[in-house]
């Protein structure tokens, strides 16, 4: 495979056809044979060929549309991130074309493909939790759609990407319970398998070991069956070496932890201090208020749709990582 | 203005044009002169010719794409209907271009004519708040693109609306109450202007009367000011005949409520019982939990679809009301 830059010129030369047939070829427009068409697709797909927006644009004609793919609608942290694209993409004079994917692979193949074949522009997608096998955006890009992904990292597939800093934000965290004197933090670990999850923990891992503390793995509990998990808190309460604080990788699962603790009749934050992840709006809600990280969702938004503009930088990927700021409630003695 | 459904045949007839001269001037197509087209509009728009959705499909060339106007993404109730419009949209194969209005008139109408000219094959709205002049509505549907309204309904533009009972949901909560022996119910206001906090107003007056008791204006208290709102709940518990419920025309000013009760040193629901309006997410987080009234958001955003390729009664508009759901949580005596 080619690394550097590969060009519609490039691609032209090396099948002794001119540039317009090449583009031609690639944005499905007329008068060229299927013979040609079929040359150029399997030499820009060999050499990894990516076409960047507005060249694109000038090239042909362009709907003026960016395909936006997320997971659910009704989720506050893809909704405030929406919001964020939609500005973006109005202030640049574009439309938006959005399908959620209901968190399932299937569903989220069949919609991308959906809006390549509505011609967008660009796709920007934060991916199912289920996606496994990702050649298939490849596909679309190859047809010349750029994508950036907003959310999660997908090692198989190199392209531009919006992220948080997870590992940063749960380090935060921990690293604040730290400071004010707790020893002993319960982690709550989120979802299995999600790049997320894992990327909390080791930020929870490395605040501990930085601070010269001993890694006590029977303070790291799994959330996937919410009835277990409150039996889990309430043994590690009844121990005589019992947490001071405990650190939930979202805010849904600070809220059972909340419950939790108010079953075992201790108070929040004097008996337990309490952090959760996501700053979702329920966190303002809860008695007592949660302190929690915020993830600049509106802001990844906003950055994804310049990315997908961007001219001067087209010809390298970006790799966005955003920073998350610390939120003290009332759920922690600040 | 004719009172029976325009046909194009009826335009054809009257211009002394063929049909699809009609069909083409209304549907932007090309060959046709500037002022038969001009002559064909004017009388589409003087008879208020609604063409359907399905017929316009076979006309011309459909970009099977329905225009989704919300005032804003990040809102539970938009969030759940925009699923439900999904749901249904991509059931019939079509896709789905979104845009938010921000609660803003200007770009509520720009983001509608945006679509127009995206040429969708219909439009769904929930109009925002600020919304005063609809004529803009009746101009996009002069171009051949139908027009559900969803939630609010607009007395100016006479098309399909998708709403619920709002009457109905503020009566049964009011009358739960009574009939749970509360005879002093508070009702705390909507945003003023807008018809649902009007209609739930309207419920809660009628839920009253029929009781047979005396509508007591001391009871109902606006909730523009925050602050103010909380001084005058106060104030009305400070009086000697103080309320033994509340009804609130949503679950965030149910929110303000409990808080202000909780400083009162009072407490939910053996002191008062409260019911909120809308069963946001938030309701399942306060301590306790809120009862409320639940709007069937994604049966809604579902039904709007269905109305606009409903092709057997395109002929007439469709005024949906649908119902509502009591649910009954901790913040009630049950």
């Amino acid at each position: 495979m080619r690394k550097e830059r590969v060009t519609i010129k490039d691609i032209a030369k090396a099948l002794g056809v001119t540039p317009t047939t090449v583009s031609r070829a690639l944005n499905g427009g007329e008068r060229i044979s299927e013979k040609t068409r079929n040359k150029v697709i399997a030499l820009a797909k060999e050499w990894n060929y990516r076409p960047n927006m507005v060249a694109r644009n000038l090239q042909n004609q362009s709907s003026k549309t960016v395909g936006v793919v997320i997971p659910e609608f009704n989720h506050n942290f893809f909704s405030v991130m929406l919001h964020g694209v939609e500005d973006k993409i109005r202030e640049l004079g574009y439309q938006m074309l959005v399908g959620s994917s209901g968190r399932d692979y299937d569903q989220e193949k069949r919609t991308c493909f959906q809006m390549s074949d509505a011609k967008v522009d660009g796709l920007l997608i934060a991916l199912s939790q289920d996606t496994e096998d990702y050649s298939y955006l490849n596909e679309i890009r190859n047809l010349g759609i750029p994508i950036v992904l907003l959310d999660r990292i997908c090692e198989d597939i190199d392209t531009s990407v919006v992220i948080t800093d997870d590992f940063n934000g749960a380090f935060k965290a921990v690293n604040h319970l730290l400071e004010k004197g707790h020893q002993r933090i319960l982690h709550v670990k989120g979802e299995e398998g999600i790049s997320t999850t894992f990327n909390r923990y080791m930020g929870y891992v490395e605040a501990i070991q930085r601070k010269g503390l001993i890694l006590d793995t029977s303070l790291i509990i799994n959330s996937d069956d919410k009835a277990l998990l409150k039996e889990e808190i309430k043994a590690s309460f009844e121990k005589e070496n019992r947490p001071t604080a405990i650190f939930t990788c979202s805010d849904y699962l600070a809220f059972v932890v909340l419950e939790t603790i108010k079953e075992l009749g201790l108070s929040v934050p004097h008996d337990v201090s309490i952090i959760g992840y996501a700053d979702e709006p329920i966190s303002t809600y809860t008695s007592p208020k949660l302190s929690t990280i915020k993830q600049p969702s509106f802001e990844m938004g906003k950055k994804a749709v310049e990315i997908l503009f961007d001219y001067e930088k087209a010809d390298q990927h970006q790799h966005v990582v955003m920073d998350t700021e610390i939120i003290l409630r009332e759920s922690t003695i600040n």
